[in-house]
């Protein structure tokens, strides 16, 4: 693949924040504006929903203490990580070693294209779910390996995520190096059985491919639901990497942080790389890690329950549109609605919607080409606000309807 | 080049700021240790040369301004990329248009991944100066493009940077696709002569190679000097990346942000990988990029003054040591001393140096295999801990002398 055809492949028109680079015909002569607060539903609105208390302040700490914290090795702080594992083997309910199976990056955008690069290159074959978070594919392109998809059925089956054991067993078969998944998963919010990850868990052993699981959402649950990490199973731990970070359900996505746990072997090819691609995460933000997991009493149940009414109103408004589809949320913050069939493409719905009435979404498309009538919504937003923008939504459904 | 082999390359053990991860057996024990105030000579000190003033009070108003700042374009806030775009066109005396031509990017180091993978892929050929970054190596090697290395006769001409520009030429007629150098260069801090610039500019334009000029140091000019930028010659501007950043005389370090700018279509490409890679350069540090090139007046002066009264001291203590090898810095905070033949490997003496001196220096060889004899030392440091480091490495080497 020549270099050209790499970068014309790796679009990013319609990734979340990009809307404002788009360019073309003047799309609001072609419809009235719906008057309404404009809402982003590409990413969550930190002013409504902000950073961890004394989020600032470690920064500030972090600042005061110098050098030393300015440069960190590439890894990140020693003293960072220790703290870091230790949070982590508690939550996970494993046992992280910091020195040697832990490495801070910038963001968990930068975990995971580390991850993907130290584990798979040209001609490789990598399992990838479909609907997953777009990167997850653009990745992999990029570095010319063969992606092999594996469907979710997140609408059809109520029952777990939705797996489908049988393509994953194939792609394993087929000779798949790695496989890669988000639990709670990007875009549907749907979480992952028991039963789901012990099996991702028996095939990964059985086929001996390195999983990377991407957990950025796994501490936002809704209604008490389980959640199983799959770095408690049975999987052999030399061949998982576990991505989580504190930009989501913490707000901290400003501050660009994230982590990454798993074997020496993998973590130390990630801080090389990381040596050549951005030499560390920011050294005085590392600093915040400190109040990741311990946030004040009650913080985090009080977000995840406002989130939670969100979700509920949002549904309800989305199911009052008609033929409309949508699986509530188990986990995070994404509504992933499929719409009614519109007179046109989905991208061109999201442009139209964003301009006529004041309402960013993302189209399906960026999440496997087959979601050509879905749109994802980050609803980590101003409660009032989101309602009412997709009550917008609902009416610009009306106006692109296809007549059947 | 399989994975494997690939990452066993690409060594980080002593890169700067990693030495602390080196194992290995008790070196105390051969020696006795040398007493003095520590010095990490790997990187600069920004206790000794804090970051320019009111930095924190930026990134703490990028924080009260919040979701906006948190989440900017890939690229980088408009308005900073503005602001900077005007700053960078003063600066070089070139104009720089700041919605297509600029990319903010986290740190230095990121640009230069991004540029290297938007330019060159594997097989294609690049042309590096030896000596220079170890990441002008590093990222090629990763990219499995081939390195064709011109010299720099460094010690032998003291006119201009002592560019061999038949070298150049020939690597040229061989096919280069890209050619990659830093100015001031890292590690000998010399500067390229207005007619090594030209020279380069007018082969660049006939052989139709793609330039990447990492002008890092390109403020910090000693002795009042002459400094040319290549953006400003006849060079093709559609064949020119110019990257640079507040880590090094502003002691921005911590904040991870670099700067680089070019063609639209190669800036474009790299946001696109940007997009994949790190996301973005963190929100709110970006805000921070407000100060730069426009600290307090007299500011950079002092700065300068100060770097150039330590550079001062330092090679005079270097030019006591019997058969030291060594050349003023020019720009930037570089040393680049050869020292005389030593009864341990270069890299060896180094870790001697840290444990029984106190004192980390960069082994010549990340600079470029040839470097055998040579350290790099970056004098931003505390300027009496400095020259006491500096004649503890004078005691290093007569310990380890190599009788002839």
């Amino acid at each position: 693949m020549t270099l050209e055809e790499k970068f014309t492949k790796l679009g990013v028109d319609h990734a979340p924040g990009q809307e404002i680079r788009q360019k073309g015909p003047d799309l609001l002569s072609q419809g009235e504006s719906i008057p309404g607060v404009p809402v982003d539903f590409s990413h969550g609105d930190v002013d409504a929903f902000p950073p961890i208390p004394n989020s600032l302040e470690q920064f500030i700490e972090g600042v005061r203490v110098g050098g030393r914290q300015a440069y960190t090795e590439y890894r990140g702080s020693a003293a960072i990580r220790q703290d870091l594992a230790a949070k982590l083997s508690r939550f996970t309910g494993t046992s992280i070693a910091s020195a040697d199976n832990l490495i801070l990056t910038p963001g968990t955008q930068g975990a995971l294209f580390l991850a993907l690069a130290s584990i798979v290159t040209r001609g490789d074959k990598i399992a990838i779910i479909a609907p997953d978070y777009f990167a997850n594919r653009k990745i992999p392109e990029f570095l010319e390996a063969e992606i092999l998809p594996v469907t979710l059925h997140y609408l059809e089956q109520e029952q777990g995520a939705g797996l489908d054991l049988s393509q994953l067993e194939e792609a394993f078969r087929q000779g798949a190096k790695a496989f890669l998944f988000s639990n709670p998963n990007n875009p549907t919010g749907v979480i992952y059985s028991d039963q789901e990850v012990d099996a991702i868990a028996r095939l990964a052993n059985q086929y001996q491919v390195t999983v990377i699981a991407d957990q950025l959402y796994s501490r936002q649950i809704f209604d008490d639901r389980a959640y199983s990490h799959l770095c408690r199973t049975s999987i052999d731990p030399e061949r998982l990497i576990t991505i989580i970070g504190p930009s989501k359900t913490e707000s901290l996505s400003g501050y660009r942080l994230g982590v990454a746990f798993g074997p020496s072997r993998l973590i130390q090819r990630m801080e090389k790389l990381q040596a050549i691609v951005s030499l560390r995460a920011s050294g005085y933000n590392q600093r915040v890690l400190r109040l990741w997991f311990d946030e004040p009493k009650g913080w985090m149940e009080q977000r995840i329950r406002d989130h939670q009414a969100i979700r509920d109103d949002l549904l309800e408004e989305f199911r009052r549109i008609d033929g409309v589809r949508v699986r509530a949320t188990e986990a995070g913050s994404y509504l992933f609605p499929q719409l009614p069939n519109l007179t046109v493409s989905i991208e061109e719905f999201c442009r139209l919607l964003r301009v006529q009435a004041g309402v960013t979404v993302t189209p399906g498309t960026e999440f496997g080409k087959a979601y050509t009538n879905s749109i994802r919504l980050n609803f980590s937003q101003d409660h009032q606000a989101a309602i009412q923008a997709v009550r917008r939504i609902g009416q610009m459904v009306e106006r692109f309807r296809k007549s059947e």
